[in-house]
């Protein structure tokens, strides 16, 4: 049975020797001291580790369950739900008005880490009611927001987002759901939601579903779009739950992982809904928490990279076999342990370096998040928005190959369900596909992004990195040529597929969106080389200072030049790539495929 | 559901166009004319995509059962096996003597591509029994022989393979496994195996286990296995079935994918075994079909990432999602298929360029093996020993990786198992674990294959790149610099690396096993780029001619285009890895991960 164990001194390490989070002029932060963020860290851990670690096997050999209507969820999680709300967790970075503890969506985040990696499937009944709960706290009028939130920050009512349907996912402007009008205001809602995540199950009172819909005779395709509140039942004018709603789920998908959270099909049939936000604005409505709801995807395949690599790292130490190629490290054991060997290194440092620099990456997300919202810091909120593409797209990818590499560490072990690895695979590869799936996210990044505002933030993001390497460089010859060095010439990589896509993007698109994978990837390189350029100079900064654990600042900047030295190279491949533009992408016709 | 069309156009193309077999001097090889391959491939593909594919998702669903000691194989799988068994397949390229019909391994390696296409868990059955047949043909006493190969050719009854055990798989020398010698000169068997695919199964009368053990007294390690024969019922001197042998299975594996193939702990419990080939040289026997096995590992790899393939590019041609980024494709439909989106193009032409490059090298080797075997043509068994590593290791890292991509496409749809597209890349997990895990090819390849006879068959590769592209240079200048200058570079990059190895793998054996896993994916990507370049040479020739399907020709040319410019450039992302050598990778301690 995997285990799972809280990186709380890794995430002290990123909030305050990286992001210097009390520094930080974002109202809120100035609280964050060290000791207070280890206080709910160190809490968070245990719940996470000792109660939703456990049943995470146990979700993913029951299952969810549809019986008459009525889906159950695996033994086990009815319970720890009841704890997680006991704890006030789901509320962490929610209003004070609504019962919730208004910290930072940093802090919320970095929970929110040991949650989804303890166990992915449960965290995402809260994780949808997060969602959910934000979109009405932005859109909602003052009615809704006092009927809704107080119980869905508690989560004793959750939430869903309902978006797909059987023929379109991606493409919204084809559904077909409808919404009509009725003469009190409300609507009625028909027609049926395809994978929704934590549809139907036994652990709240109430499901309050967001449902995008059109309304009809509304304008044609994506902007006749509309978003609803649509309870599970229908809420009286005293709060109290009143007559069951038209909506009903109609099946549970057997899916390849996180079996623990129901999937459903859901059936609208004259149900009634609330109109979120404006008419025929439901895309915006819905998409105002695009950037968490993906950074909180992003954060997942880092997530579940975490506790796969924790598990292939005990099992490399604990499991003997062979011998070292340069002479037996424990002679007195029939065979030394798996770590001893080269290319079992390489893995692990694999998937440590990319857990810690995705670690700080996400986190750093997060902070600028915090900027935009707290501080309506728009510089912060369009590098964000920029960024979220990157964070969604490459950690999930990425994620997900260290989840298979870490499988890989137990040799054929990994193959059988009782040693848990594959779950981590299972679970981890939906990341890449929901929220948008990371061609998605690609395109989102180089056709939309990369020329957003005049490509103003862009711009900025390689003034940043320009601006780091000129203040730190010079003081370290080691650490410039380690650290600054790659970073320069991987970060002059990303510039010049930039200005690839800008001198042939013009003449014909394809030459940009046929680079767009590799242009998302490079990227996201880019950015945790930059993390990774951050976290070692912080790291040589507290072993000058003689702060702290030695060892543990060694092994930071031990892992960063492993990184920097195996890792970001990746972006010359992905510039020689976009290089060679669209043609051999787009030369066959579909019939000649 | 997913569908299998077998691709017996392209692997004529690769038999003929490209390796021209009939021109071989390889014995058996004059009989390959194109119409005698075609109506065998024709026959081989109506059995796979009729029979076998449609029980493929059965086969998952249903999994195998075990009851009272008996294992039960899914609906519709002895059906399915009578017919495989009535058609000749099993024996397809073994001797006649034994009731084979002594076609050239090629010719087996051809279907086999399509067997484990459409249906992996179903073909293991027979695979593993070719196998055990192999190892007695070649090791075997004439009685051994006798006994049992006509009914093993026939598959009759079924083999398997012993090795791993509880504590170890890599390492057999730590085996406990125990042989207690017989007057009668049998040996008494006893000791736990696990992972024992096809171990226990209600398709044959009989299951010849072919078991590794350690001879009581014999020398410790690796040098005191030896390899047993142990059937399932101890076989009479008329050949008939005598008593149960003291074997039975301990239980099924619940695994990640080829839930068809019943993977099991087998106990031997003083079970009569009979010694094939020399006491203690167990390892040696059984490795003398390891080029073919994992060859046929290899080619799985090809085999799930063809058939995955094959179903995304038809639900990319059939889902509508979105519009042309250069304008509406088909106006009066409400959106355009997929296919039209160039990142869509990139996956699946990642996907395609990969699949017809194995499948041309999967045949090389094949033809190779067949020159070992049938000419005993020294350089050819050298050159396919240095190579086989990589045939395993890369085509199954990359035939998982294609299988992901192929899911992708489906979108949420890939998540969710009735689709189907979850469970080959399950099954194709499997590939880069048994037969050798991956990490243990590169091992191979890098710490013994390059040494091997003085590097001697490194350099003939090497030397035979540069013919081919001396020979073919200077005759058509668009061939030149798509093909012979990439694979010029690639080839370079390879021959860097290899002299890296040497002038620092000497001072630390570590420069050059933390570089392995590099190599190794590097030497795949040169080995493709060749066949490629040669599957260029062939289709450009075929187009002055004039002879056959232009349309085809072209496509090839445009494909090849696609992996040299997009796909081969990897190798200079490898060389820069391993030439930053192993101080990066083995700088922390064990106990600093």
């Amino acid at each position: 049975m995997p285990s799972y164990t809280p990186p709380v001194k890794d995430l002290q390490f990123v909030l305050h020797d990286v992001l210097k989070v009390t520094d930080s002029a974002t109202p809120g932060y100035d609280e964050l001291e060290a000791e207070f963020t280890s206080a709910i860290l160190e809490e968070a851990g245990k719940l996470t580790s000792g109660v939703l670690a456990p049943l995470n096997a146990v979700g993913d050999k029951e299952g969810c369950r549809l019986e008459n209507g009525v889906v159950y969820t695996p033994k086990g999680f009815k319970e720890a739900f009841e704890q997680v709300k006991e704890g006030g967790w789901p509320g962490l970075d929610m209003p004070e008005q609504y019962g919730g503890q208004n910290m930072p969506y940093v802090m919320g985040t970095a929970v929110g880490e040991m949650f989804s990696a303890a166990n992915q499937a449960f965290t995402m009944y809260q994780g949808l009611t997060h969602g959910a709960a934000s979109a009405i706290l932005a859109h909602g009028t003052d009615q809704q927001k006092d009927t809704f939130l107080p119980k869905m920050v508690s989560c004793e009512w959750t939430g869903t987002m309902n978006l797909t349907e059987p023929h379109c996912g991606t493409d919204l402007g084809l559904m077909r759901t409808k919404a009509a009008p009725q003469d009190d205001g409300s609507y009625k809602i028909t027609g049926q939601k395809i994978f929704i995540s934590s549809g139907e199950h036994d652990m709240a009172d109430n499901i309050i579903h967001l449902v995008l819909a059109k309304i009809e005779g509304g304008p044609e395709g994506i902007k006749g779009v509309s978003l609803f509140i649509v309870p599970k039942f229908l809420v009286k004018e005293d709060g109290s739950l009143g007559e069951r709603n038209g909506v009903a789920v109609g099946s549970i998908e057997e899916k390849m992982g996180i079996h623990g959270n129901s999937t459903c099909v859901m059936n609208y049939d004259g149900a009634t809904g609330y109109l979120l936000g404006e008419e025929h604005k439901g895309m915006r409505a819905m998409f105002t928490m695009m950037n968490e709801a993906r950074l909180g995807v992003g954060m997942q395949g880092l997530a579940q990279a975490e506790v796969a690599y924790q598990n292939a790292l005990e099992y490399a130490k604990d499991r003997l076999q062979g011998r070292a190629v340069t002479g037996a490290e424990y002679p007195d054991k029939p065979a030394d342990p798996l770590i001893v060997h080269p290319d079992i290194r390489r893995s692990l440092m694999d998937q440590k370096s990319f857990v810690e620099g995705a670690r700080a990456f996400i986190l750093w997300g997060a902070s600028m998040i915090d900027a935009a919202h707290r501080s309506e810091d728009k510089a912060a909120d369009g590098l964000v928005s920029l960024l979220t593409p990157v964070i969604k797209g490459f950690l999930t990818d990425q994620g997900y190959d260290m989840t298979v590499k870490a499988q890989q560490v137990y040799g054929g072990h990994g193959y059988i369900e009782e040693w848990g690895m594959s779950q981590f695979t299972r679970d981890a590869r939906i990341a890449m596909i929901y929220e948008g799936a990371n061609g998605v996210q690609a395109l989102d990044l180089v056709g939309r992004k990369l020329a957003q505002d005049g490509g103003k933030h862009v711009m900025a993001f390689f003034d940043m990195v320009k601006d780091f390497i000129k203040q730190n460089a010079g003081q370290d010859a080691d650490f410039d040529k380690q650290f600054l060095d790659p970073l320069k010439a991987a970060s002059k990589d990303l510039q010049q597929a930039g200005m690839y896509f800008m001198q042939n993007g013009m003449k014909n698109p394809n030459h940009a969106l046929a680079g767009s994978n590799d242009f998302m990837h490079m990227f996201g390189h880019v950015c945790l080389g930059l993390m990774w350029a951050r976290m070692g100079l912080a790291a040589t900064q507290a072993l000058k200072d003689g702060t702290g654990d030695a060892a543990f600042y060694e092994t930071k900047l031990a892992t960063g030049r492993y990184y920097m030295a195996r890792q970001l190279p990746a972006t010359a491949l992905h510039l020689t790539r976009i290089q060679s533009g669209a043609d051999t992408v787009m030369a066959l016709d579909a019939a000649n495929f």
